[in-house]
C-alpha cells in the first residue's frame, strides 16, 4: 500500500443535492448549509449550478445563494456551467472561484440524455470555450470524462475509450496552448468496482504520468467507499464528495438510490489511516445531520449515524482516567 | 491483488435481522423468508439463536421456525448459541447444521455487556464445551474473536492482542486433541478500515499460515464493502454477512446505524470482479426487497435499490440487437 499522506477533497453536497432533490428548499436553508460546511475545514465547496432553472428548478435561485453566502477566507466556492451563458453567470456573481474544464463522455448515450449532446458537439464547444476562458483571463487546467466506469445506457466501458478520451483533451487544450495538469474520472453511473478503480487508475497513471487524478464516486451500487479506498491505493490524492451522501443517480434502476459518496465517511476513513484531509469529523457529522433535516429526509451516510471513533476514544480515555 | 476464484459467503440475515428488529415479526413470515434465501444459491444459512427469550425476545419463537422451515437439499440451515443448554436446544430441533466452535474476545468491556462473562470464565466454559461436542461427536474446527478490531468500551485493539488469543484457543483446543482449522475475526462494533483489515488478517495469516481466515464484519460506520474487498485482497474467501444489511450494533452511537456488511452488495461486487459465490444476485435483491417488507422500515443495502449491471447489460444488448 503506498497510501498519500494526505487527500483534497472537493465538497459538492449543496451543488448534488439541491439539484437532485424534490422538495423545494428555501434559499436562506441552503445559504445557513453552506455557510455551516464552511466551518468544517473543507476548503472547496461546489455550491451551485448554472443552468436552465425549467430543467433544473431546484437551482432557478443560484445567484441568491452566492450572494447570500457569508465567505469564509480560505474556502474556494465554486459552481458548475456547461455553456456559455452557464459560465457568464457564474463571473457575474463575482464571489466564486472561477476555473476552465473540458469534458468528454465515455457513452454518447448518456451525453445525449443528460446533456443533450454528441461527443463531436462537446469537443466543437469546447474548443470555443478554451478560447473564452483565455479571453477571461481564467485558468484552464483540468479535464474530465464521464462514465468513465460504465453507462446505464452504453454498458461497459473499455480501459482505453476513456485513455484515448484523455489524450484527445490533451490535443484540444494543447491546440489552444493550454496544458491539462489534472483529470477527473466520474463514476457517474456507478459501474466501478474497486477493482476496476484501480486498473482505470493504473491505465491512466501509466500513460499521462504528468497529469494528476480526481476520483467522483457515486455510491448507487455501495461500492463508493471501497472505492475511494482502492484510489487512495493507487496514490489518488483528489476527490469529490457529498456530505451525508447527498444527491442521487436519476438514472438509476430503483427509487432511494444512494448518491455521491458521502464526504464525512471518506474523512473518517482517511482520520483512522492517518491520512490527513484537513477537515473535522464531527463539525462535518453536525452538517450530515442539517443536510437530512434540509431535505426531509434520512440520506445514506452511515458515520452521521453510527458515530465517531474518536467520540468513544474519548469517552474512553475519560472513563478510564 | 492476489482475489480469490471463489469465496464462500455465510448468510445471517434472519438471525441478525430478527434478533435486533424491535418490531414483532410472525413466525409464518420469518420462515417464508428464509425458504426464500434458500432458493438464491447460498448454502450456509444462519437462521436462529437459542439464547434466552426474555433477553431476546425476537428469537423466542426459534424452535417454531426451525420446525416451519422447507429446507433445501445443499443448503446448511444453522443456529447460535453461548452456552450447553442452548446447544441442547439447537440439536433437539434435529433439522440443524451444529458445528463447534470457541470464541473469545478482543474486549473483556464488551463480553461482559454482550454475554455477562469474563474471557476466563468463556475460557472455563470453552473447555466443558469442546468435550461437549466431543460427546456428541460434533465437530470442532472453528474459533473465533469477538471485538478483534476495537471496542466502543475498550477502544482500540492492538494486532498482538488478537494473535495471543488465537493462540490461547489454539492451545485450548489441542488441550483436547482438536486442531483449529478457521478463525473468524469478528468486527462487531465497525472499528475496521480496509487498512487495519489488510494488517490484522495479514499478522494472523503470518503467525497461523494453517488456519483459514473468515471474516465477519459490520457496515456501522460505512466501511463493510471496503473492508470485504480489502479482505478479498489478502486473500480471505470466508465471508459472513446479512441480507439488505440486516442487523444493526445496539452499541452504536445513533439511531439507525447500519448492520452487517450486505450480502447483495458483496454478491454485486463479486460479480463484477469475476469472483464466484454460487449466488443469483437478482433472487438475492428480491429477498432483500422482502426484507425490508418483512420487518416494515428500509434497510441499508444499495444493489436493491441501485439495481445490478448485469439487468442493465441485458437490456443493452437487447436494445442493440
Amino acid at each position: 500500500m503506498s497510501l498519500p499522506k494526505s487527500i483534497h477533497i472537493s465538497e459538492e453536497g449543496p451543488r448534488e443535492g439541491f439539484q437532485f432533490e424534490k422538495g423545494p428548499i428555501t434559499t436562506g436553508r441552503k445559504i445557513e448549509f453552506i455557510d455551516a460546511l464552511a466551518e468544517t475545514g473543507l476548503d472547496h465547496i461546489q455550491i451551485v449550478s448554472f443552468v436552465n432553472p425549467k430543467a433544473v428548478p431546484g437551482m432557478a435561485d443560484a445567484e441568491e445563494v452566492v450572494r447570500g453566502i457569508h465567505p469564509k477566507e480560505g474556502v474556494a466556492y465554486t459552481g458548475l456551467w456547461f455553456n456559455e451563458k452557464g459560465l457568464e453567470r457564474a463571473v457575474a456573481t463575482g464571489r466564486l472561484e472561477i476555473k476552465g474544464s473540458l469534458f468528454l463522455s465515455a457513452s454518447e448515450p448518456f451525453l445525449k440524455r443528460n446533456n443533450n449532446r454528441t461527443n463531436e458537439q462537446v469537443e466543437a464547444e469546447a474548443h470555443r470555450m478554451i478560447e473564452l476562458y483565455k479571453e477571461h483571463g481564467i485558468p484552464v487546467e483540468r479535464c474530465g470524462v464521464m462514465a468513465a466506469f460504465g453507462c446505464n445506457f452504453a454498458g461497459d466501458v473499455p480501459v482505453e475509450r476513456v485513455t484515448s478520451l484523455i489524450a484527445r483533451e490533451v490535443a484540444i487544450a494543447q491546440e489552444h496552448d493550454v496544458k491539462l495538469k489534472r483529470v477527473m474520472l466520474a463514476d457517474t453511473m456507478a459501474w466501478g468496482t474497486p477493482y476496476t478503480v484501480k486498473r482505470l487508475v493504473g491505465a491512466v497513471q501509466d500513460r499521462f504520468p504528468e497529469i494528476d487524478i480526481s476520483l467522483h464516486l457515486h455510491d448507487t451500487r455501495g461500492m463508493g467507499i471501497a472505492n475511494a479506498f482502492a484510489g487512495l491505493e493507487m496514490g489518488v490524492h483528489y476527490f469529490d464528495s457529498s456530505v451525508a451522501g447527498l444527491g442521487g443517480c436519476p438514472f438509476a434502476g430503483h427509487k432511494g438510490a444512494a448518491g455521491n459518496v458521502c464526504t464525512e465517511d471518506l474523512v473518517f476513513m482517511c482520520d483512522e489511516i492517518g491520512i490527513e484531509t484537513g477537515i473535522d469529523l464531527e463539525k462535518l457529522a453536525e452538517c450530515a445531520r442539517m443536510a437530512e433535516d434540509v431535505v426531509g429526509h434520512d440520506l445514506p451516510g452511515s458515520v452521521m449515524k453510527g458515530g465517531s471513533l474518536a467520540r468513544l476514544r474519548e469517552r474512553i480515555q475519560a472513563g478510564a482516567s
